[in-house]
């Protein structure tokens, strides 16, 4: 049975996280940084060890190409990225970046032929901590983002995704002839950390993802009137805290009240307003953010959230208004990709389970236009 | 019946006002700035003008006597603070004060012999704007503070309130001999706006003041676990949000259920950690503000909102934490004054109730030393 060489793939790890803008605080890698380009250099010259055909778009996404059999045949893409979030965490996309670049070796080591070619591929951009928007280097190779869309996109220094591109030694104008077509591409497969906690409770190693939820981000504000904490009667108040917590206080039940089991609702950020301790607030703003891969419960999700945000409303006599943010449609992996992963771990004899992702991946991108494949892996 | 001249208090309401850091928003006259030294230098002149004698301690606390037909008498003291919250409304302590000036001024100008003297009395820093410390004028003239508390109070600047009372002009060091004596006073009247709606919703002119709540501020952590928003099922999570708005939710009701029927509870500052919409909170951290008149019912409230932290943090598998920020002790005005106050009100015809005051005043202070009385008035 063919084996990978865990060694190298530590090797891979400690060296790109050696490259971290806050050391002893998490591992911070931003695209386009300067850690980000030695993180870069260290790949290309694992992959030109390789003999891989390296090419790098004009947002900086990476292909690395080993041939197959038949040349003619459309790519077996895999990857990941190696940005990460500000003091993030030392495995995200990196670790489905390493273990696509070391599957490569062993083929090569092993000899091993191929009928299609095999891609290593790096996302540039996938957080968003530098751009505010997630998954954009992926939105570029599959032609979701225009050359304009780059110029607009800016980060904290106002600084374009367009600009920084070019700084880093990019050509974001060759993007337009870039793009990934469907023909080039036959499957694409990313291995990623869960993110979460669902693997490690169940003691599993390997997570089959089937299906990638819809989100749906929204802002609430609820508005009421500013008064004095001691002087105003409870009776007499109009107190749009109190109104915003039996609203939020509700996500958890309304969640779990759908007819699907899998819709998750947080509450991640609020902000008061004048925020002191002695005065009624006289206004309250949260977010709301929902996903679920099952549509039709996360559309009664929210309905309920707004009737429950009108119901209290009217019980605490405040004003409210509810504003979409931004979402993305569920995505559903094809199930012959599911099939042969699954068949492989239990081949070997690795336990695993099937099950969604809440998060998205630069794979919900390809699977605009190739077959994609995911596999999990508990996160530490 | 005599009557006030209501011409001369708007002239002194306006001129103050213009003694403003923050024209256009709100009123801004902070203890020791430039806008309250202009503010003083116009009430000594008319102080002046009437012939008063004029003191001022320490922190700058003015004490202005018409002399009395028996000058050994104790003094009637009469007045309230000019200092104001950043971006204040125009009458809170102003109106106390400048209704005082007018009283006197009235009893100068008609000639009428009181046996005690009169005098008009305007704190320092009544609002904690400056130094953090609500009273601190009034906690120094009964003898609260010491010379070695004003040097620990600092304000945002560093600067402490006894280096701001010095390069005021006044003498900090001399404040120990200058603390008010409880035989140099018979009495302390002030006049307040309301700083709510009671009397406002009632359509009523005047509340006399019966007692001032106990105030008590507890500060509350409730910690879980910081996770993703997409990836982590509602059945895994520790969300300390979730948990906090239960408790917070649970306020109205609480305070509502005891006894005393007037028991006011107010979430009024919140932060949640990260604060980021895609992630469920690590921590949450919100303030409670706790009123009442009837001691006993405030203990019952605090202790039952307790019990609500404890049970939410149980069910949803959070740790919490409450502490004590800081309190004072109820304040019960003695009916020979409040029954004065509206013998004289019902005698000119004009309506008024008794009422609790639920934030403290200058008059509290006093209290501990001479028989108090508060007169409030609606909030506009």
């Amino acid at each position: 049975m063919t084996e990978v060489n865990i060694e190298r793939i530590r090797r891979d790890i400690e060296t790109i996280c050696s490259f971290n803008a806050t050391p002893g605080r998490g591992y911070t890698r931003f695209s386009f940084s300067k850690e980000d380009s030695l993180a870069r250099e260290y790949l290309l010259s694992e992959c030109s060890k390789l003999g891989l055909e390296i090419t790098v778009d004009g947002v900086g996404n990476i292909r690395a190409r080993l041939e197959g059999v038949d040349s003619q045949a459309p790519s077996v893409m895999t990857g990941s990225h190696i940005d990460t979030v500000y003091q993030g965490g030392m495995f995200d996309g990196l670790l489905g970046t390493v273990g696509a670049l070391e599957a490569i070796r062993t083929i090569v080591e092993k000899g091993l032929k191929t009928r299609h070619p095999v891609e290593l591929v790096v996302f540039s951009e996938e957080e968003g901590s530098n751009f505010s928007t997630p998954l954009a280097g992926s939105k570029a190779m599959v032609g979701r983002y225009s050359v304009e869309d780059l110029k607009r996109l800016k980060n904290a220094s106002g600084v374009s995704m367009y600009e920084a591109a070019k700084e880093a030694g990019y050509e974001p104008d060759e993007l337009p002839g870039q793009v990934l077509k469907p023909e080039e591409v036959k499957a694409m497969l990313e291995l990623h950390i869960e993110q979460s906690v669902v693997l490690d409770s169940e003691r599993l190693p390997v997570g089959i993802v089937e299906a990638i939820a819809a989100i749906q981000t929204w802002e609430i504000d609820v508005s009421g009137v500013a008064n004095h904490a001691g002087a105003t009667p409870m009776r007499l108040r109009n107190d749009p805290m109190a109104a915003a917590s039996k609203v939020i206080a509700a996500v958890r039940d309304l969640a779990r009240a759908t007819s699907s089991g899998t819709t998750v609702g947080t509450v991640g950020r609020i902000h008061c307003e004048p925020n002191v301790t002695n005065v009624i607030p006289g206004r309250v703003r949260f977010s709301l953010d929902a996903r679920d891969v099952d549509t039709a419960s996360l559309e009664d999700f929210v309905e309920a959230f707004r009737r429950e945000l009108e119901k209290q409303s009217r019980l605490h006599g405040v004003e409210s208004e509810i504003r979409f943010l931004g979402g993305s449609e569920a995505v559903f992996l094809p199930w012959e990709i599911t099939e042969i992963i699954e068949t492989e771990a239990r081949g070997r004899g690795i336990a695993c389970r099937r099950m969604n992702s809440g998060a998205v991946h630069d794979a919900c991108l390809l699977a605009t236009i190739t077959k994609v494949g995911m596999i999990f892996v508990p996160s530490v």
